[in-house]
């Protein structure tokens, strides 16, 4: 349910909704907008009676909404959300014009390695620094990711090269370190069901960036977002990274139409990972000009200074000289959209 | 790796060779069939030295295990595991000659709900009641569980009708719960690969149903399960629960298919749920003759007296009698494949 | 549309219909039931005035059909079709209360492999002896099957054991050797929207034999079927072989789930593949048997004496003694679904 | 098998490398590149004895092709192949610097229809006009194209616009008639696999245009292009248009990832078809923005001065405004993949 509030509704009218909607044991969540605020509600879980609602002062209408999704919907919030993320050298906005890149290695394996990788982030002009201290793996014995002291690696990095921190958290546990320490918390791909932990995402101070599940379709994307939003949390950065499907000459299966689709249906930025979304070094290229072609927000890209040693996914991170061509690349192509790169 | 050991290795060759390998840093896991014992070794990222290792007494010798999972291998054991459950009416065995049916609501809404389908559950022969206390839902606003009160219901249900309980865990916190008051654990298809989750229920004191991811393939489902195994815990029960595929004729494709390949590469026993693996009324007793026909080791299927008012899943919850024909039919198929359901 | 006429309804009205919706540049299908005649009409791209219809003599109503097939539906038919195959030895039901075996090698090499394989089927006590003359293979460089000669011999095995003959055409040319040879003429899954051989098939004088496609929905597939009927064929059997999916511990994904969901929508019988549908001998047993347990009119399988040294598809062909335990295997759980195999 | 020859080897040595292959019953296929000559040998089920070819003058190597395809591969040809279209204006290539792009109506449903999107069409310079003249409909009761009239309509299209003509052939006989009217023969997705027309089409003396099937593997698609140049037609155009995956939001998924894929492995040019690929208006501009960017050779789109009533996937066509503006944005990024865009 939406309830829409006129353009010149007051603050105070604003409130008052607000405060009925929350007595009836329900949440309110006002979206303000460039035109008009619209106030979701959340919290029931089958129909309400909103007659109340509808007489009150300020309000246009109330919008029984039948997607399954509310918050993060175009109906909600006309205008693409932008999410800004503090970084020692500034904010870096993730949704508007300009262009954003995350780039850096799958995992710390060491702060030698992580500074090394870093030099070449900075020189390429990325702003934002990705890399894992805690590796979901599908194997318990592949390496699992340095934990907190590849936390306190990064913070270091944040200090020395003013680099934002983008890194994934995998449970309740880690959230509450990543989000000490990281500019952005990733939820990754195998955990975009893991509502718990979409829960606790909700209630973090930090900005959230939330991968596509390996099979998930955008219904059940969108209402993982949702999930983040219903909590508190209005600043996720949705981002693709391939699904399964049958075909075997990609590890998965890039899917640049849902760029389009999310931007029909939903106000939230959207990125491509083209590195996970190929799993092949050589289609990194290709598919990131695609993808900013395409119309996605950013890119969040592995870089590795050494991939043949890589402690993990060598095989789909590219060199920093590919880096920098990249970022060549689609720095042209982005004008073709008319966006730009810093 | 895995270190094989003579057929009359004495214990304490056994005790030997494993602190030989704790040493080094690593954890060994002995494994005792009916004819040898063999240690699995876990805790190695690569390679490691074993030439001192088979110079050992008792040891015949080392193999290196080239598929990704060691634990859950039949090369780890051959014969069979068969998984205890304790109920108040004794012991359920799962993985025997006997076939395991595991039977209730998709979720609990109130006490007489939950007690009115255990009667019924009871009445049809079915020695484990199933009911969700949480559940992952894909909607923020669906119901979610009761929770706690939940499995206090599922408690009385497990004192008043003789019945084991078998009930999902979703997280660290409702883990620590659902080990208190149920029988077996439940891991759902959506947190199957929540490594941090598969830890926890790798030190849990009580049998961990397992259930396959949407898109996992077999190596990835045998690996979850290596988790759980990796952290101690042996008495893992799987079950196939349908994939995602193409098709639109049911809401997962169930893949039986993969009964026969688990039961090729592992020891584990293995359950198949046609209640989510069709996600229609009309197709659950057909292929829980199906199942069983192929091989399966016993059933887990959603029952409801009144599926049209059911809080979640109504749409492939089968009634009471037809949980009584379904035990009839399959009790006869049962015979064809040398099984037999008490 | 559907023309439904009364229980009582002439045949010269049912004739009168027919005239009237032939005169209108349309075809008519007149299609008895047990209960009621119902007249299927096609050949219009879109909507048609059905007015006068209605008014004719001894009909009930005009049915606007929805779903996109119409003679395949139950709607246009309400029981079974049972498909009647001629061979040397008597009439072989297909769809009836016995169930349907055809057995034989993959392709046939030769006279003498023919013959054995052929004496293994007639000793198992199978009808109907399939065997590729044409073979639809990915590569061009693989063998092809022998053309006509591979017909000749498979007319002479008719002769010899009495044998009824399946075999697949692949074009309207082989289509017209086949119907002249065969008693059953079969559509490989390649070929499931080779729309003009569909329509060639439904002119054809032979039952059809029409393989799901490897991606085919449940409606493409029926779709395919009513191409046949629409042609004036109403004798086609449907099969299951396996689907595209991401797995990869079979071939393809065998979707038994369809076998409910076909007989829900269409009177047509289907029967299960089980040496494509798992593409591993050793699974073709435990999947036979699911297949008669969920209910399938039947099996079509792969035999060979020396599968290691056949020319194609070895390796999910099974030898003859697995024959023998399959018949065993499915004659027991055929009782359970009320079935018979003689 | 590939007898690779050396620099400077004569015509002479060339031809009788040739003949001694095919007095062994085989075939050889002479493949000229700039630096060398392969000859490519086919018509081998198995292995063949190799010894007397490689001390023929001339000869450096026989290599084995353990790949499954041959003629198609990079190792057979390491150049591009350049297929040349002509038209009455000029000769068009595909493969080469320059982008192609084809456009047209899904369907030819009459001449003011064909004619009107044919001016549109010249307008946006684009030299090849597709449309359809046989249509492979999952229905038999939709629309199935106008047949040899459309092929008519096409040719005065022809002569009068001075466009290049593509459309489909869907059997032998369509394939007959289509080879005298077209300049390029598509074959489509649904018939990817029928083997008799690929190996018709291989003797067809017109370019051919073969789409990817629904869910064939890149191994599978690169095959049946091998059909078609094993029976000596060596103009084959590839062309991706959407994979069958368990998404929702589009009609098929666009696989752009295969375009870098097949480059590495094959010498033949792949263009795109966006409207199949994703079966919705409003994507097919980004996803043809995307397509060039990933490095495809070219473009086939559908295009419908009035998609509203078009008689068939009018839900795909863009009008002929976006087409405007299609060839507007993929030539602004032409430039960045260093292509052209006539």
């Amino acid at each position: 349910m939406l309830v829409v509030m006129q353009a010149h509704a007051t603050e105070e009218q604003v409130r008052s909704v607000c405060e009925r909607i929350e007595s009836l044991g329900l949440r309110a969540h006002p979206i303000p907008g460039s035109n008009r605020t619209a106030i979701g509600i959340t919290g029931n879980s089958g129909a309400i009676d909103i007659g109340s609602l509808e007489a009150m002062p300020g309000v246009i209408e109330c919008i029984p909404v039948s997607k399954p999704y509310k918050l993060v919907s175009r109906d909600a919030k006309e205008e693409n959300t932008v999410v800004k993320v503090s970084t020692p050298a500034g904010e870096v906005s993730i949704g508007g014009a300009s262009l954003a890149i995350i780039a850096g290695p799958c995992a710390i394996e060491n702060r030698e390695q992580a500074r090394t990788v870093a030099t070449h982030v900075k020189a390429a002009g990325v702003p934002l620094f990705r890399g894992g201290a805690y590796k979901p793996r599908t194997s318990p014995y592949s390496f699992q990711g340095l934990g907190e002291p590849a936390l306190k690696i990064m913070a270091d990095i944040r200090d020395e090269f003013g680099l934002g921190i983008v890194t994934e958290a995998i449970d309740n546990e880690s959230l509450d370190l990543v989000e000490e320490y990281a500019d952005v918390i990733q939820i990754g791909a195998r955990n975009m069901q893991n509502f718990s932990l979409l829960k606790r995402a909700g209630r973090a101070s930090k900005p959230i960036l939330l991968k596509r599940g390996m099979s998930a379709t955008l219904d059940e994307f969108l209402m993982a977002a949702e999930y983040i939003l219903s909590e508190g949390n209005y600043r996720v950065i949705l981002c693709e990274r391939g699904v399964r499907t049958f075909t075997d000459h990609t590890r998965n299966t890039l899917d640049l139409s849902v760029i389009p689709a999310v931007q029909i249906r939903s106000h939230l930025p959207i990125l491509v990972d083209p590195s996970h979304g190929t799993g092949r070094r050589n289609k990194v290229l290709p598919l990131s000009r695609a993808a900013v072609a395409v119309g996605a927000d950013g890119l969040l890209v592995e870089v590795h200074h050494d991939p043949d040693r890589a402690l993990s996914d060598g095989a789909q991170s590219i060199i920093p000289d590919e880096l920098q061509l990249l970022m060549a690349e689609v720095r042209a192509i982005a004008t073709v959209v008319h966006r730009t790169l810093n």
